[in-house]
């Protein structure tokens, strides 16, 4: 099994470390102040040095006795891609083919929340939807990196359930920024898995459940704009960072799509899973305000 | 004349001060590691204090040896206001009234240069275009914050070139991210003043030039949203902090409007004025590869 990384919350303090079957090894007593988040160890290109480290250190606490946080705190970038699977272009019903270009968007970090924490449904909007995508960890620096070089720039993989209140996300002339970027309402998780190769990512099964019964799925294989093409076009206006993470979008069968739409609502579990990374679980609640 | 808080290079390290009539005073070597940079100064309320230290202290550098920079340097957000002057409404030409809610898009710091620093027209367009627009800096943390409270949250204004590629702005199916975020295609500057009341930003006189030519002018008085209406909406889906940075619009009179386009090319200069706040100027460069 290949090692899992995640950054957690315990007894009030962030730490990072390794998940293993029988618990969490808590890498940030053993690396700090050199390493303070995953996003330095990754800018070092230490994955591999803490994953040994890691596997043969005892283990620090119980899986249960920490709360999972979004496996990079504090990002500088999270781009996430906004039509990436063939069906998925269709339902917009607007009559215009597949796009040339990817469409992107920007979410803020504290748009998130970690693997078993709650999804926040907002009382502005009843149209919480879900979104299950593979997510990219940038692990080296680079502008205008070409599609032949540009997977040696992942460091990890991970899931993302890209949480999004609908209306909000047209509430304006322009732009999702709105509909995309309500505190809590999306989740990162449950942690990062290191890239290792291609075989790793190019025909990835992604599924999106909600209380069990499958929403979306799909395959990597099937991506209108590759893994390769997503980091060549983006490093195109903006110079790509360690710890960078790229959302890159979603199957069909969002709860829009539904006729009746279904929105989430409180008590509703949603589950992301993929071959190889993992799974991603939120359960909804409605805001406490 | 109201304070002046910079945030500057000076022989390869990064500092923050007070620029004065006859130099800089460099309050980051006085008062690190208790302020790290001036968000930290911003989230700690301490922009008093530190103008009071840095008017009866001796001047550092003359203000020609340091490099400006864009004030804060690592925000949590930077958050733009897309369509927010009256005629600018009209140039779409689609037909729409104006709009209920303010459209939004984000912005990467390194999108952004500092006063003074070349403003980079890349290889991939040749479409470089100015925004002049007034900037406030969040000061206190608040979410869904009445309008009423709104302008207690700001900290300080300066002033943005929310320099755009045309071309790239509607590159895909949705969203301006990428036509608003090639490095160092905008700039904010030249400093940082502290807010105090009301008056200060109720009818600022805000005016772009090119080559001394005045391409854009008008005033916020006549913001289709006011600087408590963006706060209060922009705070209800995301928590604002310290630090955070708002960009509130450019009025009528960019390069795209005119028939055909005049774009900025290398050697233009372009300066950013506004009442109160400063004059942010820019020449334009080709990027060197």
């Amino acid at each position: 099994m290949r090692p899992r990384f995640a950054s957690f919350s315990n007894s009030g303090r962030q730490g990072y470390g390794l998940i293993r079957e029988d618990g969490v090894v808590d890498l940030s007593v053993r690396f700090r102040p050199r390493f303070s988040t995953l996003r330095e160890v990754i800018a070092a290109g230490a994955l591999d040095m803490l994953a040994e480290k890691g596997q043969s250190a005892p283990v620090d606490y119980p899986l249960a006795a920490v709360t999972l946080d979004i496996p990079i705190p504090s990002p500088e970038k999270i781009i996430c891609v906004g039509v990436n699977f063939p069906d998925r272009n269709e339902e917009y019903k607007d009559g215009q083919t597949a796009p040339s270009n990817p469409s992107l968007f920007i979410r803020f970090p504290r748009s998130f929340t970690g693997h078993d924490q709650p999804l926040i449904r907002p009382p502005e909007s009843p149209q919480l939807d879900y979104e299950g995508e593979i997510v990219i960890v940038i692990g080296k620096e680079g502008r205008r990196i070409p599609e032949s070089d540009a997977l040696s720039h992942i460091a990890a993989l991970s899931l993302c359930n890209e949480g999004t209140l609908r209306d909000w996300v047209r509430h304006a002339k322009f732009n999702v920024t709105q509909g995309k970027n309500f505190d809590a309402s999306g989740s990162i998780g449950p942690w990062i898995v290191p890239y290792t190769d291609e075989s790793q990512l190019a025909d990835i099964k992604l599924e999106t459940r909600v209380n069990g019964e499958v929403r979306q799925g799909d395959r990597t294989s099937r991506m209108i704009f590759s893994f390769r093409k997503i980091i060549n076009y983006v490093s195109t206006f903006t110079t790509l960072v360690p710890g960078d993470v790229i959302v890159c979008g979603t199957p069909t069968g969002a709860g829009a799509r539904f006729d009746p739409p279904i929105w989430l609502k409180p008590g509703d579990i949603v589950e992301v899973e993929a071959d190889g990374i993992g799974l991603l679980r939120n359960t909804i609640a409605d805001e406490r305000i």
